[in-house]
């Protein structure tokens, strides 16, 4: 059975409040028709701080893709080590254990891979498998749990690394002033999560089931266009109502494991914007504190990506974990639309296994 | 135990001889200092025919990447399906059979992945699962198929797809005048191929183990730059010599299995070039006859990246593939420098099944 455990989670110095966020919008898009539709929007976000690469002057000018993906791929290999470093040691392994990397990140390009980099720098076996992933946007933190889980199937006594890297500053496009844009860029932080799903032992949640659930006909509601000036992102406006048709797909897979998708110990979903956190506890019939965790990742770093869950995962553990066997679900959402879900039991095997090392 | 069944491969129309490779740099690059080394080195490929997506005059303009990433978005959509459907069938099974696809291709960027657009378009179930890979480069397709293998492990009875869509020619820059360019420009082409992984049943390479292997410290030997015109492809010199450290990983690989390296019946491995074929040949001792399949592909279609493997595969099915549980090697090589390897053997009994279901 795997288990997922702490994940590490870093974010950079560089802070960008609400106030400022505002500031900045009224001042760069005074003459926007839809700017008081926009600021509203930012408000309603939750958002109260993020985290930026670099000041927010900087974040602003936009010096060519080329500089952009070379920023990026500086700025990972600066910072991925040191939370790769963090999250093995939760999970009680060194990098000679790690047999699967899944590393996922839609806000730079590189071939190869950081993977290979990360192998070379930090020590990976060899033989470590890559699974890059760049095109799941914010459902890549689920997807790589899940595919780490499958891993760890296949090979019960493998242990898989996933990580998130998402720098959704570089992707700020000043020419597009979209509502959808003008939203996005009070909403987006950067971020950078791992964690290490062990096979055997381990102390997180034991992962039982997983299940990736694709709304029909919403391809174009989250995307990129692909241009000379990186990616732009789009984002359309039906996007805060997919908890509709994505409520259904969470209870039919806790159905399938026998479990009431309502009645579950605890819950972490990626936390895309207010509404989705709001939708879905309606429709799921939850209190507000069901999603403490995805709220304050929002709240305190805004939307990371592909990062969200395992930043939202550290806050379950900060508050000192669940009880033993409590049941949970973990839930990525992204384009696609995609959900990619995974249901679990909180165990703390690993912990007893280190009192019964200590004794 | 999972099967690799048949490949279904699709190349446009568009054809380039080698002659006309020539000229062509003869003509584009008179005066460049090392036009023969680049011409003697195209020679040496062994390509004689490529095939590309648009006659080769277009293909030598450069329309800046926004278009070229919209045509490669376009030409998937357009005949991507078919070689799905065609692999389907080779596999026996329907649409909804297929419980992941592992999609790759490192010529061209969307989000969301063209998987979302394949499960809405050809009737694919909400729940497949999705793997994009874009960073793998040509080593992609072995990785694509050792993804599925692990997730029918992982699910025994559930079915996989892989798809690799390689539109190189879509890479060119014009701009690139280093030898390794002049080189590339000679060498790769444009390729569909898709096949199916059964969880049960099936005929072709039943999968017993996989593996993968980076080369330490050739990170940069096969890269991208990404600028504000697209992907810009790096080829070391020191490339077609990585059979050197690889060539022992696929020992070392076929020994963990109690198998020899230079005793199998059949070699599908990724024909980046000739001198990878002549170098692995004699680092295993095999007859050139070995990599038959793979010069063909190479000699046909020239390098058609992830979709190479899948594509010499396929010719050991048109040869009336191998005997029962004949043992074989398929490997990819691509950036990192990784090696994606497989070992398995031909299985007929998917074949077996259709008999007695007919008696």
């Amino acid at each position: 059975m795997a288990t997922l455990c702490r994940p590490a989670v870093s974010v950079p110095d560089h802070v960008i409040t609400l106030d400022r966020t505002l500031e900045l919008a009224r001042s760069l898009h005074a003459d926007h028709p839809a700017l008081p539709l926009a600021l509203r929007l930012i408000e309603n976000t939750g958002v109260r701080t993020r985290h930026l690469l670099r000041p927010v002057e900087e974040t602003l000018r936009h010096p060519g893709f080329e500089e952009r993906n070379a920023v990026y791929e500086a700025e990972a290999k600066a910072r991925v080590p040191a939370v790769v470093r963090e999250a093995l040691g939760h999970g009680g392994l060194r990098v000679t254990d790690i047999d699967l990397i899944v590393f996922v990140s839609c806000t730079g390009f590189t071939m190869p891979s950081l993977t290979a980099w990360l192998i070379n720098t930090m020590g990976f076996r060899g033989d470590t498998r890559q699974v890059p992933i760049a095109q799941l946007g914010c459902a890549a933190g689920g997807a790589a749990i899940n595919r780490a889980h499958d891993f760890c199937t296949a090979y019960p006594s493998a242990n898989a690394l996933v990580i998130a890297c998402e720098f959704c500053s570089l992707c700020y496009q000043p020419t597009d002033l979209g509502v959808g844009n003008l939203l996005s860029n009070g909403l987006f932080g950067d971020g950078i999560a791992a964690a290490v799903v062990r096979g055997r032992g381990g102390t997180g949640v034991s992962l039982e089931r997983n299940g990736s659930y694709l709304v029909p006909g919403t391809e174009d509601w989250i995307a990129y266009d692909v241009r000379a000036t990186g990616f732009h992102f789009k984002l359309d406006k039906r996007v805060p109502g997919t908890m509709r048709p994505l409520a259904p797909a969470l209870r039919a897979l806790a159905g399938l494991h026998g479990w009431d998708a309502s009645e579950l110990d605890f819950y972490i979903v990626h936390a895309g914007g207010p509404r989705i956190l709001a939708d879905l506890g309606s429709y799921l019939g939850l209190p507000a504190e069901a999603f403490r965790f995805s709220r304050a990742t929002l709240t305190e770093y805004g939307n990371i990506a592909s990062a969200v869950v395992l930043d939202a995962l550290r806050r379950l553990f900060d508050e000192g974990g669940a009880a033993e066997s409590a049941r949970g679900l973990i839930a990525g959402f992204g384009p696609g639309i995609t959900a990619e879900m995974a249901l679990g039991r909180w165990t703390s095997a690993g912990d007893r296994a280190l009192v019964g090392e200590a004794a």
